[in-house]
């Protein structure tokens, strides 16, 4: 990879990276400076975790988990780790979103609120079991050895399709939750006098929609992909591996890059081509 | 394109077709039998244009635009032709969606309802500013004649991006949107005690989301382009520009493809390499 293009990649992940934690900080200070808190009492504060564990695994560590392959500090470390990695991360979202559902409808049973009425709820919850699945799925295709590698390549494709449209639309449910929440938790002044909390959490959506947005360009540039993953059949016009070598050895440091390369070296057989 | 592939795609543009069909016809059926129908009054007749364009014109008619490169039966006609085709549809799209703005902030007004204090709200206008840029740069790239050939190739892969990335916007901001209504619109019963209006209008919800995810679909398998946009440099190894001749000719009219084959020798030009 060109160097230029390799400095664009960075400044974009950082990009991510900052407006992800942003959107974090923003939705700690909703529930802590707008809201009740956070606790486990079937109350409001019960209800909070809902938001918080969304923000937090569901959409930060799910986008870091989409590109995680693409932080080229990670290009000589196994693809095996790193596919630990990515599971690991889209498993802990998986975590997080389920409690944030356990915590929402115990609030709800509590208080006497329907469940599942919603549009919200409806997406929301085919989207956690939709992402299960694709979890599922995503471990026995490329983490269990027997796999054939021609399944791995035939699946790949819908693999990736069905991680970003996932990704995608839990970042829309979210942005409904939000417009529920507004609306049902916002009286005297309403949502529509505009009072400062309204204010401070529609600019938590427009994070999320960047921080979208972000992930799903560094997601599909082909020219960012992890080196050995580009097909090989392609011809190497502006920086093949040789280039890729030299600057992942010089963004990493020896001893690290040392370590990586060796297991990469064991690591790089056909199925590496397969990722999306 | 192997004629299995071929036939795959036929019938992902069927089904988007049905879906995006059906989705026209819930919003009618939600505005004509569930609320006070269509009219130009200042009143909830007036709001109720609102859904109407937005999902036949924002959504519909843009998720066709995003998609028409990739119809097989076009594959005959001049690369410019299909160029105003996807600039006209989305040009119709976004007048559209101005009238669709226009009823919301008439309806507001005469209400004495706010405008512009929700995340619905932030999101659809930038979406429609930024739709309006894409349009502007769009033709102003790829239709005047003037602009370079190396420019259009910088710009195609932001222009992609761009569009399914507005494309998906508009989605959810409507999810957004009908979660309002719900919420506003239904009263005694109300939208927690899911009356037959909120199971319909979620359904409607439910499909905007399965046409999208379809649309998005079709518009990223890189075998389902337009054939002459696939790049050149890369090896044609199963079915290359000879295969799809006759793949189109036998399913475009004998008359109506040669016309276009005509058309499409005079606009066979590098810039044809660029879509994305």
């Amino acid at each position: 990879m060109a160097l230029q293009s390799l400095t664009q990649l960075v400044l974009a992940l950082v990009a991510a990276a900052a407006v992800g934690i942003v959107s974090v900080i923003f939705v700690l200070t909703w529930v802590f400076s707008y809201k009740e808190g956070l606790a486990w009492d079937g109350g409001l504060a019960e209800f909070n975790w809902h938001p918080v564990l969304i923000v937090v695994g569901f959409i930060f560590l799910q986008g870091i988990a989409v590109v995680v392959y693409r932080l080229p500090w990670t290009w000589q470390c196994s693809k095996l780790m790193m596919k630990f990695i990515h599971a690991g991360l889209n498993l802990l979202a998986f975590i997080f979103a389920v409690i944030s559902l356990v915590a929402v409808f115990d609030f709800h049973n509590a208080a006497k609120i329907p469940n599942m009425y919603s549009l919200h709820s409806w997406l929301g919850l085919v989207a956690v079991i939709l992402y299960c699945l694709q979890l599922v799925l995503g471990v026995g295709m490329f983490l269990i050895p027997a796999t054939p590698v021609s399944w791995r390549a035939a699946f790949m494709p819908l693999h990736a399709y069905s991680g970003l449209l996932l990704f995608t639309s839990v970042i829309a449910v979210a942005l409904m939750g939000i417009t529920e929440k507004l609306i049902f938790g916002l009286s005297n002044p309403k949502y529509k006098d505009s009072p400062p909390e309204a204010v401070f959490v529609n600019i938590l959506g427009v994070l999320l929609v960047v921080f979208g947005a972000l992930i799903l360009w560094i997601a599909t540039r082909p020219s960012w992909k992890r080196p050995n993953d580009q097909p090989l059949n392609t011809p190497h016009t502006n920086g093949g591996g040789e280039d890729n070598s030299k600057v992942n050895l010089s963004m990493s440091g020896g001893a690290d890059a040392d370590t990586c390369s060796d297991v990469r070296r064991r690591n790089n057989k056909a199925e590496d081509q397969t990722e999306g």
